[in-house]
Order: structure tokens, then sequence, then C-alpha cells
């Protein structure tokens, strides 16, 4: 009997031992590529080829069958034709192995045909107890285990650092693109899945085994269409009871919805219909590719903030005007601060200086302001829920030590605190330096006000359900 | 007699002959970075360094007072205390300066006394014909003449190349910051103005001046606070007729409002206002800096659209869906194609491609379906506007020769194409590549609408004009 729910998806992400089914020595076959993951990448477990046409793949034995491997399967990695699948799920089937990952296309997406092929594998698998992911799609990538069944050559997709935000996507492409931004951005990965045409294990399984992974912060999702809308509320409702899920919705426009209907076959819901469930269960939608790696980045890196009064520290009066625009569009609050707090702010620094919400260090400020505010109007304050530090780094006295400052705070609060470094190449490199030190860092103003929103919003979320 | 109107200006962005009033050789003065500044970059003209306490800088014979300079001078930079600054202007006037930066703080910013200060100073200059662009400022960047008055180290402050993309700005941190930023992404610049507290040359002069600049293709603005109406929306207008503005307008909310006026002790307009006033000039209101980059390289690059209807070309169903999403937001077209073209790309592409709008080459796109696309859908189709090129370049069969087919198209058309290369390091690479080929690159899809949103939007003000 094979194990139920939550434990039936464990060999997918830690799997002893391996079968790649389809494993090749032609470097543009899949199952080249797939295989010399697990051989390269220091998978932590033993891994199989099989292959009919090799008795030898990079000095390692290769089965012509997954049932001649004298070991029990944990995992079979499969890229064959679409045509031969079904022979090798009856293989998977019979060698009880306890979960397979289709790479194959050529199935539900090409029309009745390979829907009628998908629907036969799919019955295969499940009379045998085999649990799937697929078919179509580029699989699991999981640096903590180093299982690594994305087919896509280091050089066009470089794989992003171990991390806590779990990604998920039916399409293929996204998620090559969104791994590969990441990792360019330094984002950490706990787990990310391309999971395809969902024959048997679905964005609700996904979401539900995440929800309890001790190394996932924070869940973030591409999604086309959602298929069982009751099931998928209830759910994702529990997952963010425990930690925050950020959805992009694809195809919301008129036109989108008819696009979707020939990308994928999904049909999308309507907008309306989105939203609600979306509030209705606590998820961060979002709109855009850019803003889902923001988010998640805030979310892996700091708490949830428990109100909505934000302070903005700035060196450059002109960010700190937007950075309150942006805090009104987002109806988060700029309180004025405290007269007592601003007394004794104007006692630290210039009379030049703004001591009210934002305040403003102006352009002549050094390190030594920065822990001055942050100490007072932060640490020391109860007046605000989160705070926005724009280091506008150009400025001729402050040195990249700012960053330690930021560090110190960070450790003492347990309220959030983001960045933003605008400007160029040192701006950028001082942004690395400051999300080193566990904050956040964003380009503009707006991008920062739009993570304490996503931070505050779930925070609010949370306290709802408390 | 002064030259008057535009002809003034001039010796701002041209000066034959520049004397540095407050050169030093210390490297922490203003004075000094300024000086070395017109040294070291190679600077088309003569440099005169002016300081009683030296008889020679940087092996250059250094005069104490601009009158003793044996040659006319078309511009002093005056980097001295504001307490000295209407005794350097009072020989600035007797010796017929043409044109003045003031570079020194402790003006009308500071209080009463520096507003008094600044009313004297702006008086000799004015009894002398001294045009003045300051106090309070960073002064003039042009990349051109190398005149460069930006007193921030090019280690915090890159300079940007030479392009046609001008700058303004009151406040200097913003021209530091967007400065910086544009010489890390790579977009020229024609002139950069931080203006200061505007005590004579205001934006509508530099508006006006730039309208006319045959380096200038678009404008681009930050602005707090809009003094004289009336004149800004003509001289805008008539801007507007020849070249694109754009303008982020801070303090748009409430509490930002009240951060404008202690930043700055300007009077932010109402939203309302502003918008309005917008309207009716045909500017391109931005909300962020990195909005103002992105629809600058836009403007730099491509010519406007003349109508709202979008083709977009995609290798990933995901992206494209996203691009329709985005274009219905910005309420821009994204029209069926005819059925004899679909038949025609039916007939050039694998079944399984969308030939309808968006184009969905799919994941095993190569080269040669993108150049078909362009050719058959867009070069030699009537019924779109605009393309959109989106390059999911994870795809292993595309290559980064894709980038001479997106050239090639765009040398022929007449209409603008924007890119979108979503994705890491190669994506970044790829996009470099696609730019240095005249069609702007976005990371992301939403922000190549944005891109077609503006140049539509700026097309069709100039139609009602016509």
């Amino acid at each position: 009997m094979a194990p139920a729910g939550r434990e039936s998806l464990k060999p997918f992400f830690e799997p002893k031992v391996v079968a790649i089914i389809g494993a090749s020595n032609k470097p543009d076959k899949v199952g080249n590529t797939i295989f010399t993951n697990f051989l390269r990448a220091d998978f932590k477990g033993e891994v199989y080829p099989v292959n009919p046409k090799h008795n030898l793949l990079f000095e390692k034995k290769c089965y012509s069958s997954v049932k001649e491997i004298p070991k029990p399967i944990d995992l079979a990695v499969i890229a064959v034709p679409a045509s031969i699948v079904s022979k090798v799920m009856e293989d998977c089937a019979e060698k009880n192995v306890k979960a397979a990952i289709i790479i194959s296309g050529g199935f539900k997406e090409t029309g009745s045909e390979g829907a009628r092929l998908e629907k036969e594998v799919t019955t295969i698998a499940k009379n045998g107890n085999v649990r799937v992911i697929g078919p179509n799609c580029l699989g699991v990538y999981n640096p903590e285990t180093n299982v690594d069944t994305m087919f896509l050559p280091e050089e066009k997709l470089r794989r992003p650092p171990k991390g806590s935000i779990a990604l998920l996507s039916q399409s293929g492409a996204f998620m090559g693109t969104i791994l590969d931004w990441a990792a360019y951005e330094g984002l950490g990965v706990s787990k990310a899945v391309s999971y395809g045409n969902e024959c048997d294990v679905d964005l609700i399984d996904l979401i539900e085994y995440l929800a309890d992974d001790p190394h996932t912060k924070v869940i973030a999702v591409y999604v086309e269409g959602i298929e069982h809308g009751q099931k998928f509320i209830r759910v994702v409702k529990e997952a963010t009871a425990k930690k925050p899920v950020i959805a992009i919705k694809a195809g919301r426009s008129t036109r989108g919805k008819a696009a979707v209907l020939s990308h994928t076959g999904s049909l999308a819901g309507s907008e309306v219909l989105y939203r609600m469930a979306f509030k209705q269960t606590g998820v961060v939608g979002v709109d855009d590719f850019e803003e889902m790696l923001d988010l998640s980045k805030a979310f892996a890196l700091q708490p949830s903030a428990t109100g909505d009064r934000v302070l903005i520290i700035t060196d450059g009066g002109g960010a700190g005007v937007m950075a309150v625009d942006a805090c009104e569009h987002y109806s988060l609050t700029v309180p004025e601060l405290d007269a007592k707090l601003q007394v004794e702010l104007k006692q630290r620094f210039p009379p030049y200086c703004s001591t009210n919400n934002p305040i403003d260090l102006t352009g002549d400020v050094d390190n030594q302001r920065y822990r001055i505010a942050l100490e007072k109007a932060f640490l020391d304050y109860e007046g605000v829920d989160s705070v926005i530090v724009i280091l506008l780094v150009q400025a001729p006295s402050l040195t990249v030590g700012v960053v330690d400052i930021v560090r110190d705070i960070n450790r003492k609060s347990t309220r959030p605190i983001v960045a933003c470094c605008m400007g160029g190449e040192y701006s950028a490199k001082v942004a690395k330096e400051v999300e080193r030190r566990g904050v956040p860092s964003y380009p503009t103003p707006e991008r920062a006000v739009r993570a304490i929103w996503a931070l505050t919003k779930y925070g609010q979320w949370k306290l709802r359900k408390a």
C-alpha cells in the first residue's frame, strides 16, 4: 500500500535512489542534461541511468529497464518519447517505483490523441501506486538534496542558491525564467516545481506539501487556471495560516483569457473570481514577475508587520516624498512622530534636517545620523510598525559602513525593515551588502513601499486569523 | 547688451572659456572635484582656476579674482561660501561673465537670512546681465562638451555616456541618483541640469532651451512644484509639439505635499491640478524613477506609435498572456490577426504554435521563427501599430543571433519595436545586445507594455496637434 497525501510526495524532493529513464550521452538530449545534472550536482543519493541503447553511460552501468536495477527506486525521471511512456510506466509500476516525473511533452497539450495517451499513462500509474508530476514539465529543483530535473543547461538557466522561497508553476518557460532571474538576484530557493499537465500531482497537492516544509518560508505561485475551486480555497487557507502565499494570476483580462486557453487549455477565471478567492484565502496577488520576486524576498528575510504605520528615513528629500506618495497609494499610514521624539532628534541633528516623518537626514548625512534615527525613531519608539531606510549612497560622507548599522538594528528588531538603495553600480553593491545582512533592498522607493505593503497585508491577515 | 532668451543659456552648455571660482587642491573640497572634472574630462575649451589662496593649481596659474583672467569668460562656476558669493558675483558682473552656476548652498533653503543673501546676489547678477543657474545645486553635465560641475566623485556617481536623453531636476540628490542609474543602465544623456533654487534660470527656461536642442530627443523632469502655471503650460505645450516630455510629479499625496514643503519649500499642487496640466500639455506623467528611465529609453530609441494596436510575439505562453493583461490595463488593443495572415503563418510554423495575437512560437523556437513572425505579422502587415518581442532566451534552440534579426526588422520599420528579455545574467546580456542594436529591452512584459503605452500616448498627442 502506497503512502497517502503529504508523505507520498516526499520521494520527489528527497529520493534516496533515482532512475533516469532516457539517460543519454548526446549533449542535445534532455536525458543527457538531466543525468549529468545528477552526476555533477553532488546529488545526495544514488542515480541509475536507464536506456536500452547503452551498457555504460559516463562510466556508470546503464540498465535496459528500470526493473533491472538491483535496488528499490524512490524516483523515476522519465525523458523518453510520449509514445513509449506507457510502457515505461508499466515497468515503474511493476518495480514499485514510488514517484515519477514525466518530463516528456506530446500529451494533453497537443490534442485529443495526446490526451488519450496521457489518460492511459495516468491510469497505469494510479493502479501501480506511482505518484506522478507532469507530463510536459521541467520537474523539480531542490538545492537541499540536489535533485535537479530541469533540462536547461546551466549557461542558459543559472541555478539559484539554497534558500527559503518555494516556486511553483505550470509553465516550464516561466519556471526557467524565474529561476534564472532568482539566481541573478542572489535569491535563495527551497524548492521549485514546474508541474506541467497535472495528470496526478497538482498545484493544490504541492501547496499543501510546502506549507509543512520546514525549509520553505514563502510559497510563490504562477497560475493560469485553478480547478477544484473549493478544495483550493480550503488548502490554501490552511497554508496561509502557516506562511505567506504569493500568486501571479495570468489571464485576468478578456483577451488574456483567450491567450490562456490557447496556451495551456486552462479556463482562466474572471478577475473578480480570482480576487475573491485570494481575499478569502489570504493569498497576496501580484501583477508581474518583478513584484513576485520583490515580495518573495521580503517574506524570506523579514517578519510581517502587525500594523500599517510606516516610518521613512532618507537622505534625499525627493526620494522621501516619493515614498510617502507610494504609501498613500498602498493605503499605508505615514504617521507624524511624537513631539517629544522630534525634540530629541533635533538635539542630535543639524537644524536643516527634517525630524518629522519622513526623517530627512539630508545630503551631508554621515553613518551616525542613520544610527541615531533608527535607534530613536524605530527601535526605541512604539509609534511605527515598520521602517523604510532610503540610502542614497551618493552622499559624500556616507560610507558603506552604514550597512552594519542597518544589520545591528535588524538584529534587535521584531518589526520589519526594508531598504531602498537607488542609483548605479555602487548603489547595487551596497544593496547586496544590505541584503547579505538580512534586510531586503529595492532600487526605488515605490518597490520598497510595495514590499512593506505585502508584509503588512499578510501580517494583518494573520492577526485576523489569530 | 546681453543676449536674450534661448541664446543666453548657451554659455552654460557650450562655454569656450570657464572660470572655476573656489578651485582647490584639497580632495574634500567641492571646488577641487569640479576643477579636476574639467581638467580630466577632456573639456573642449579653456579653464581658469580662481582662488586668492593659490598661485598655482595643478600646474595651472591660479587667479585671485575672475577679473584678472586675461580672456572674456563665458561661464563662471562658483563654489565658495554663501557669505562671499555677492562679492564674487560683483566681480563676475564687472568682468561681463555671461553665465554663472552657483553651486554653493546656504541661501533661500536655510531660512530668511539665506533668502536675503540670495536676493542680493540675484539683483547683482541681473544688473550685470549674468544669467544664473542655482544656487544650491549640482549644476550642469554635458557629455558633448564635457562641462561637468557635478561635485560628486566618479566612484559614487558614474557619468552616463553621450546620448539623447535630457534630465532636469531641482533636487541634487535626485540628479545624482538618476545619473548614476542611467550610467549603470548604459543610457546616454544629452544634458543634465540640477537647477536648485532657480534664482534666475528656471525649469521653464530649461525646457524651452532643450526643446530646440538638436542633441536632445526626450526631456525627463523631476519636479516638486511648478510656479508660473500659465507660462509653464504655454512653453511645455510648444516643447511637446517638438519632442516628448516626461515628468515625475512628487508630492501627489496629502502627506507627500507636506514632505515637499519641508524639503524645498515648494507648494506642491494637487494631483488633480497636475494631471490637468499634464493632459493639457501632452506631458507623459510617471510615478517613479524606474518608469522615468524606462520611458526615456523608449523615446530615445524608437519612434512614437500612430495607433494603439499592439502585436505580441513570444516563445513563452505565460509571458504572452501577461503582456496581454498589461495591454488591457494600459488601454492598448491586442487585435486578432487576419485569417489570411494566420494561414500563412500556420504553413511556416509547427502546428502547436499559436498564430493569433500573441503569436506563441513555443519553447522549441529557433531564431528563424522570430524572423518569419516579425516579417509577416509586423513588417508586411498593416493591422498593427507596434510590436513587443518577448525573448525567453532560456529556450534551448534560440541563440544570441536573434538580436540581429530584431535589428534588421528595426531598420526597416517606421513603427516602434520594444523587446522583453526576461531572466538572469544571460538574458541581461542579450538585452544589452538588443539595445545596442537600437531596440529598448525590459525585464518584464509589463514594463515593455508600459513603454509601448508611452510611445502610443505621445504619438496620439502629436496626431491631435497635427
